[in-house]
Order: C-alpha cells, then structure tokens, then sequence
C-alpha cells in the first residue's frame, strides 16, 4: 500500500503561486506530527475545495504516522472531515459556494476500470480510492481538495449537524459495509470482533442488514457497554473466555451465519472463521498492519470446502451512499453521537492526536471543531 | 475431518445376518487397501442400493488411505460410480429396479438445517454430505447404499454412457462449481492452477461461465496439451516462470478477475491471491490437507480491505444438478472421455489404485469396468 | 392453481378405519363452512400428526371458500398453527411427542427438483409447496398432518408463547420475504402497499433489511397507526391523493428504491411499478385473484429497459427459517401481538371465519385456541 | 421516454461559429429522413470528437424515424459506430488522436446517482445513459461527440477490425445482457425469442453462460439457420405450432430456466413468462414500443407467488465493459461477421436504411463505410 497510484486526476494538486496560506495538521515524517502553514490547494474543473468545520480523528491517521503505508513529508492527516463549499471546478454543477457538504473518505475518479467495474474503492488501482492523507493532502487543514466533486460532495440535510454528518464519512460506511457484505440471513447470527467505532457501528449494521442476536466480542468495559447500547445482545470477553467457544455455546453449538472482522489482527481474523458455521461468511474491514501473512485456521476452513466465504471491504464511497447514510441518522436507525467521547478546537489536535494513539480516557472518536 | 457427524440418517448401514455377499476394494488401515467380502448393504425406507457398473477413482481416495480423514478399518473406498437400482427402499417413488442410474460423490439429506439453508454439501455438519467412503462406506463395490435415493439418484439418459455419467459424480461437478463461483464477468479472465481433472474440469467450466481468457497454470506437458483442448487460452508453467508475474504479463497488469485453486497447496492459494485483481474472487475447491494454517499474503490481500472474495465449496449434489451436468454432455458442451487415460476390471483396481497414487503413465483417470 | 399435483408425499393420508374422530373447521364447498367430524390423519413414516393448541385465519381461506383455487369439498381449511406432537413417524428423529412446535404455511418434501434448486415453496410444481388446506387437509382442526416432518417442524423455544410462534407460520415468513427480495440498499426508501398483517410485516421486515425511510399505503386509520407502531416513517392515504405523486413528492422525485405490493391488485401492482425508480425491484407477495392478465404500465416500466426488476415470492418454509423468524421474536426485533385484535376458542370459529372475511370491527388476525 | 433530460453533461454540445462543416444522416422530422450537413460538434474539456470510420444501422433508428421516442427536427442518427479520435478535451489523458476506438451506444456521466449506484444506463434518470440519437446527436455522421470520454472511449486491439468492433456498441452487449440477467444455472435450459441480431447475440450469450439447451424462437428461415449456426440446440417456429407448448415440450414438460425477450411485443412477453418454470427468469431486452400496458398471464405468473423474476435491461456501456466484449472475439468466442449481410458507403446510407427498415433483401445488419 506504499505504492502511490500515478493515474491522472488522483495526483496531489500543487499549490498556487501567491495564493492564501492555510494551517494543516501535518505528518511531517515517520513518528512525527505537527502544525503547519501550506497554501490553499487548487482547484481543477472537476474539483471542489471545502472550508473545514469539524473533522474526526482516525485511528488509522495514528497508523500512518507510525509508518503503516510508508515514509511521508508534511503531508496533511485526516479523511474524516465536513465543510463549506469554498470553491467550485469550472465543470462542477448542481452545487453553490457556502454549501454544506460532507465527503467520504474515499473519493473515487468515477470512470477508470474499477470505478466502471463497481469497485470504485479500488479506484484506479487496489486501494486507490483512498486519497485523503494517503495519495494526496488530507482534511485536517482549514481548507481542503475534493477530486470528482460532482460525485463526491453530499450536501447535508438541515436536520442533520455537521458532527453527525462526519460520522458517514468512514465510522458508518465502513462499519455497515462489514454488515452488507456479510449475507446475513433474517433473524441469523452475527458476532462482531472489536468494538471501537468500527466495530460498534458494525454492530448497527448488523441489526440493520436482520441479524437476530449479534454477539459483541471486546473486553473494556466503557466499549461493552456502548455495545450494548447499540444493540448487541451478548457480549464476549476474549480476555476472560475463548471467544470461539463462547461464541458456539451461545449459537447452540452451530457457531454464527457471519462473523466481522473489525480490528485487523491475524489472531481475531481466524476466530472468525473459526467461530462461522459451514456457509457463513466473514468479512473484514479490519486493516492488517503487521506481518507478511494472515492465518486461515485449515481444519476450521474445512480443508477449503466449508462454503466458508472471506470477503473484503474498503470504505465505499459516493454522494449516494452517503445520502442513505444520513437518511439513517434522519428518521433514528442509528445515532452516532454517542461516540464523541472528547471535544477540541483546532488548535488542540495534536494533543487530541496523542490521545488516540494511546486510546487515553476511555477516548473512542474525538471531534475537532475548526470554527 | 476426521469427525464422523453421528445425525440420523448419515450412518452406515449395517449388514444383514445371512445377506448374499460381495467383493469390495478397501482402506483395510492407513497405507494399506486391498479387496475383501462384505454383506449387500441393507436398505432403509427411504434408501436405495446400486448395483455398480463402472467407477472412476479419485486422487482423493489416495489421500484418505494416506490417513488425510484419520483412521479407518476395513473401510470401502471411492465416491464416483454408476450402476443400476437392485433395490428400492419402500418410501420411494418415481424409481424402478433395474434403472441406469448416477450418484453424486457427495449426498446430503435434504433436511437438514444446513441443507435448508442452500449448503447441502455441508449436511448436517462441515462437509456432512460427503459420506461416500467417509462416513459410510463407498462405492467400489459390487453393490452400494444411496441415502435420501429420491433426491440422490439421477437417471441416465439412453443417450449417454456409463463412463461420461460417471464423470458427473465428482469432476464435472467440482470443476464447474470452482467457476459458478468465481463471479466472472462476460468475457473475464480466469487462471485456473493445476489441471488435473479438476482443474481441466475448471477450465471447461470457466469457458461456460463466459471468461473471454483462461490461463491454465500447469508444468506436465500432457496435461498442459489437455488444457489447451479444453479451452486454455494459454499456458502458464510454474517451473519455469513466476506463476503471478506470468499472468500479470498476460493480462496487461492488471491480474485476473478470477483465480480457481484446483489443487490443495498453500502456495497455490498464495498466488491465487496475488494473480487476481481488486475486487476478484479466489475460487478454492482444491483439498488443503497438510499445516496448521493456509497463508494469505497481507499486502496482495490489500491488507485486507481490497474487496476480493475468496470463496470455497465441496462437490455439489443432487439429481437435479446431475440431469444439468449430464444435459451439458448430451448437447456437446464438454466431453470428459479424453480423460479416461486408463481402463482397468474391478479385479485389477488395486493395480490402478497404485498407479493413482503415483500418477504413473500420465495417468488422469482411470476407469473401472464391474461387468 | 386449482390443479393438484400428484407427485409422490402430497397426497392427502386416507383416513384410517377406525380411528379416533376429531372436530374440523371445513369448506363444504364454495361459497360454504362449516364443523365436521373426521377420523385422525394417518403418519407415514416421514411425517408427524400435531395435536392443534393455536391457530390464526388467514385472509387467504376467506378467499378460498369463495373459489379463488376451485371447488373444494369438505375440505379442512387453515395453514397457521401451533401444537404439540401427537404422533411421529418411524423414520422421523431428533423430536419426541409432547414437545411444542410450530409449522410453516408451506411444507415442501425438500427432495424434489425444486426444492433441490432452492425454490422450496415450489415444491413438485409451482405453489407446490402450499399444501394445507389445498392440496391436503389444512390445520384448522383438533389435530393435523405434516409431511417430511424432520424439516417441517419447528420446536417452539421456551420462552416464546404459542400465539407468538404462530405468526411466524405465514405472516413474518411472507411480510418478511417481501423485504429480503427487494434488494434494498442500506438506508434506501421502501414503499409497502396496504398494511394488512402481511403488510405489516412487510413494514418491519423492510426496517429489518435496513430500509431508511418506510412508506406505509394504507386508508384505514387503525392500520395506518399500526404502520407507524410498526415502523412506517410516513404514511400515504391512497383514497386522498394518488399514491404514485405523493412517494414520489416523499422521495424528491426520485421514486422508491423497492415497492411491496402485499394486496394482490392490478391497480396497486401498476403503482409499484411506476413509484419504483430506475433499477429498483417491485417485490410482490400479493396473490393476485382476478383476471386474465396483471397489467405493467409499459412507459414507467421504461418501455422493458428501466432495469426495473419484478420479483415473487410465496411464503418460505423450513424449520430453519422458522428458528430464524421466532428470534426475532425472543430478542425484540419484532412483536407481533399487536396483530391479534379479537381471540375465539375453537368453538366459535365459525363466527370468527365470517368476521374475518368481511374485516369486521377492525379485525387484523383472530386467534383461535383449541385448548 | 420521450421527455429529455435536462441534466448537466447530456446537453448537446451546440456547434461552434466558423467549424467545419460535416456531413450528416438524419431523421428530418418524424417519417423522413436525409442527408445535411452540420457543424463539427464542439469538444468540452471532458469529451472526444470522433472521425467515423465504420458504422452498423440499428432497427431502433426506424423506430425513432417513426415517432417512437417522440419528434426531433434534423436530429443525426445512429448508436453503433467506431472511429479514430480526432480531437480530445483538455481533461482527458490515457487516449490520443489518431487512436482507433469504439463507443457503445450508452455513454453514461458515471457521477450520477444512477451511475454510482451501478444503473450506470439510466443515467441521470430512467433510460438517460441513451444519448446518441435520443438526447444529441446520433453517430452517423462523419464526426461524432462523446461525452465522459475516459470512460467511454474503449481502445481497438490491433488484431480486431473496426467491423468486428462495431458489433460491441450495441449487438453484443445488449444481447449478453440478457443473458448475463437470466440467472441461468449451468447447463440449464433458455428460450430466446426472436432471432434478429440481438436474439442471435442473446443465444450466443445464453451458452457463454452456460446454458445446457437453447432454444431459439424464430420463424424466418435465414434467421431459424443463423441461430443454429450461433449455437440454438433446437428451433421453434411460432408460425406453426404454440411456442410455449413446443418450448415445454422440449424441456421434459418443465419449462425453461430462463426465457428471453429480444422483440418487444407483449405477446412474446407473455409467451416467455408462461413457459418459464417457477423460480425461473424472464429477462426483457426487447423494446415495448406500443400499448399502454404490457401484460403479465397471471395463472402462469402463479397468481404472484411462483418465485419467477422479470428483469429488463438496457445495453450496458462503458470503456471495461467495451474491453471485454472485444476479448470475447479476440479469442473467438463469438464471431459477429456474419450477421454483416450488406455492406454500403455513406452516400448510399438511406438507401440501406429504408432497406432495414423493411428487413429486405434477408437484411440482419447492414454495415456503413465512412472511407
């Protein structure tokens, strides 16, 4: 994932010469952070740049930082950010300066072979459609450039804030695409591993797509609880019971129709398929960091011939999606305020940033208001 | 796999005290098969018993004799036969003794939660349906049991022979089902590794799936000319070029939309997974039957979140999926008998075992005539 | 649909010579109903006779006594019930007598060709799988017959009611269906047209499937305030505005990702059609009683290149299922109680057919106890 | 399908004061049409000119002549041409002039909601992917004007002739649709009706997916042989026996997995859902151009509840679409020449369009050289 795709429309738009200088939360190389001013970034005819006015904290930011995807240079964190419309490509219609809009972490170019293929995360190449702080400047900077803004930007109703809004742009799309993708049968039985905020809205998901019994596998506290709230119906603690075992003694033995991967360990990877039944699926949008393997436990596999499914997920994006996605906060499917544990001005990011690096305080997501 | 499932219906028939007798081929104990004399099989309500005509041994007998499934005593092996109805359990209907017919390797109940959930190969428990010379004795015998007759017994139609229906129970079937889940697109590309009879079987299938371009990845020049008769695009020789670079090469770069896993090899999968594109699926039949764990490769995994599937599947059963294999040979669409390289009597099965075992004579299949 | 087919294990049990008699609530013919005496159901060796403790009328007897499937004579009607097990047959495994359970509307062998190919409820021939009261005896009696038992019956967990396991005989399996046939995507718009008990479901069954905004067509104020306790964001009244403008008006123009049609009317059909956006499904589970032909308005249907897609359903069966729909049940994601608004004993059900039939006094379901 | 989509992009671009001057085959008013000359079509930064090079006359543009999509006023017509780039917008990279490419006849905005949520052919709105000859002007002209060019201008491998690629715009992918939407298990059993050159696209799509039997529905014999010769396993002559009838009787009294309607007459709709068995798919690619209803046989639709599915679909477009159709004669899985019947310059276009009109002379497709 180190590799940056080179295809026209997802380069990083160089500065202007004279133009306004902007501050930006910066990576300014391996295991080092910062503030910093940059100019504002151009805009294209397809594009659009936003004024930022809250943004989420990932734990994938501290992930990059740490070097996950390769060495970087000042180069601004964040994918998870809403905004005001700044200003507007020549071909870009159906929007207007001083809008509210929210963008997706990913921002796919809408017409190359994966896009066309239907896999428009996967955008130019694997991975591709993640641009934000990885192929180019991300959104935590006063200001920031969105590619293919047509499709890209999603105006926010007015019924809905700017802090529910930034919960689409990866915590819901990607925690529900967990669930979309895992074949759940009506009234079937999902366990879901880890409940940080992609898990915990995995578990949303999971009701959402039909699950009857949705199993939360965490061990802290604050987070089981916060499981409970949305809506798992038993909770296992790894740290305390095999979750393989717990899981089939709460399934009568069968073992679970899905099982989710929400934290992007080797080890959870194969209790999930450990844990599903013959014909179940489990799927993963946990992202796995380490190690040159990942371990599919053969027997449990069935010696490759249990009709077990492993699918994959890269945080879908679109302006479509995203309009369901806050359709759902709209008439009350899911509520995801209850993830803000911490509050900060810009100017705090970066101790917000430490923070969750080290998940201090019992943090899940941080907001960070830019007003 | 070595668990025997112990649900009614999938246990051996015991034989009748004073029954007419008969030859069997058996596993007498790990590493050592030979013919011995059993009872006829005693038939339930719901059961037919097979007089056998011709059978196909399978490599996987072979890996059941090595202990692949643990041990067994006594125990008759193969699960690719046909014959004609010597007697009909008294709920059955729609039969008549004397009737040419075929059975599937594998021969679920029907009943069974699994079987109503769609995985009938996975009866009762992981890979329940298979019980042919797993859970029950097999059909290298004079005589065999067929469980559920009604749903497992498939008439053959005047127009085929013994030795292309035979070819249905396993080949066909495992073959054509590594593509029917590959979800190639119309005129995709498909590496299909090892071209073995599942793998040529694959290949064919790949073809009625609609691939536009099957690479066949295989090192034995028989084989490589097999695969090019049934409808490789082109050929792929491990041993003398990177497998994945190879198909890379010949599909622009870009990796194929689907990779088939024919053979049962951790590495094979590995590569399966690297040769496909983002957003395509692994197709495993191949029995992994050795280590603790299949590898996938994390970063050609797309750490996980690149949207590739990797499916698996076990034979599919069923009469009604036997009349379609069987329609798909009457009407020209695939001609298994360039495979039959070999054609032994029952009395010289052991000799054709060995050679099995070794692949001696570039031998593919070879077929056992009872009569 | 007035056809009965003759393939084996449909056929009616021929009562046995002396056997004990039992009340049954019957169809004299067309156009009559009435109580008469019967002999108990004979058990085959694959089925089970069920002693009746609950049942509910179903809509579609009503229309059956009026000849919607031809003429019927003494004909048992009814296919909602729960009970205990009076009888097992000899093959039949894993239940006892005494125990609890409940079964599916629809009792397919499993065995044919079109179980095999997973279209259950199709059984031998289309609506095959509908056998009580049609192409057997039904269940409104002091004890019933279920074929192919092992698969049929659903042992009823210990903490749901009876009345709450026989609202997963017809009305969860059929609203249910509805909603996971329509393809919805996550937060998309749903439109379900009438809010009978089948529309109900249908209303929850689409929130279940993740629906974000549930539109309810219904005129009658006591099932227009059940929609909204059920789920419906919003409402149309078809008699005060015409329903195509007004989901249209709620979708900003755009038309509904799924339309349900749970009426059986050309007219509503026609409506689906034309309120569904471009690639959207119109799910029907109505049974459409009426006339040579169902209408599609040839313009809204985008003249057959809308990639519009019309799906059918009838009511799934299966034991496995049914242990799904009574989850749902024990863990809160749906109450059907509210249905029940008018309970009779058996005794009076003559009284409770003929109410039923004309909706009288705001009658959703009555509930009948045999005890 | 008469109302123009006002959306941004699909606008035709107007011509630019002083250009050159091409010339033009063009509906004139409805019922007439003729030769004039226009300006070249002015290139946004998104778009491609394209210099014709070969074009094929569709019976949908005798359709248009006559008023099926309303009146037009000197509109060009034409949807299936190839060319060589004569001029490209400043945004588009990865093409450049001279380079030979096909367009097929859908050329969608991919940004839209229609787009991204994988209707990319009702783009914008319902059937809004079909632009040429419907919301601009058509192909048959001497330059031509794509929009979205990146996405939709699919390169010609060197060993195809433009002929050959021509057949992808339309032919090709409209009649694979069909079959790609027909579900069809493998070795299942299609009927396809009509045998004009989608029908005949549609039997060759029908075995690329796998079917088992086709049976091609045709009454003229040039066409009844060009099917066999496409790989029709049988032919049923609606002139002179009942088509649903013949089709059952073909398929042991089941009907056919999946049915095919490549007319467009309600007739043939309701032929196709009548033969069809429960469970089955009517996929519609025929063009319903009269009436106000198109009718569905309700006892043969099994009054709504037979688990049979009618898609419809509209020619898929699209540069990785357009690639794998291209591979699809690349390596001969199809070979569209002969349906190539005649062959004309430019000047002689009206000639051969009122020749296809009529379908003189045997007439299946009549190829256009612009050199």
């Amino acid at each position: 994932m180190s590799a940056r795709t080179t295809s026209p429309g997802t380069a990083a738009p160089t500065a202007a010469k004279k133009s306004k200088l902007m501050r930006c939360f910066v990576m300014k190389r391996i295991g080092e952070v910062g503030m910093m001013e940059k100019p504002l970034p151009e805009c294209g005819p397809n594009d659009a740049i936003i004024k930022t006015t809250h943004a989420l904290i990932c734990t994938s930011d501290t992930h990059t930082v740490k070097g996950a995807i390769g060495e970087r240079t000042d180069h601004t964190l964040g994918h998870e950010a809403v905004g005001v419309i700044h200003k507007l490509g020549s071909n870009v219609t159906g929007f207007k300066t001083g809008q509210r809009i929210v963008v997706n972490a990913i921002t796919p170019c809408w017409k190359c072979h994966n896009c066309q293929r239907g896999y428009s995360s996967q955008c130019g190449d694997m991975l591709g459609g993640w641009k934000f702080a990885n192929l180019k400047d991300g959104s935590m900077a006063e200001y920031f450039h969105v590619n293919d803004a047509e499709a890209n930007l999603a105006p926010i109703p007015d019924n809905l804030t700017d802090e529910q809004a930034a919960y689409c742009c990866d915590m819901l799309s990607t925690g529900f695409v967990a669930a979309e993708y895992a074949n759940i049968p009506i009234g079937g039985t999902v366990a879901v591993f880890a409940q940080g905020p992609i898990g915990l809205m995995a578990t949303v998901g999971a009701r959402l797509m039909g699950a009857g019994f949705v199993i939360g596998v965490e061990s802290m506290p604050d987070r089981q609880k916060l499981a409970r709230h949305y809506g798992a119906d038993a909770i296992v603690d790894y740290t305390k019971e095999d979750p393989v075992e717990a899981i089939k003694h709460l399934t009568d033995g069968e073992g679970v129709d899905a099982a989710i991967e929400a934290l992007g360990s080797s080890k959870t990877f194969e209790n999930c398929i450990s844990c599903t039944k013959a014909g179940g699926v489990i799927s993963n949008v946990g992202y796995h960091g380490d190690g040159e393997f990942v371990h599919i436990p053969r027997l449990d596999w069935g010696v490759g011939m249990s009709d077990k499914t492993i699918r994959t997920a890269l945080c879908p994006g679109g302006s479509q999606r995203m309009k369901r996605l806050m359709r759902l906060i709209e008439t009350g499917r899911v509520d995801p305020l209850p993830m803000t544990t911490h509050r900060f001005a810009f100017d705090e990011i970066e101790k917000a940033f430490h923070m969750m690096d080290k998940k201090e305080d019992g943090m899940i997501k941080p907001l960070i208001s830019f007003e």
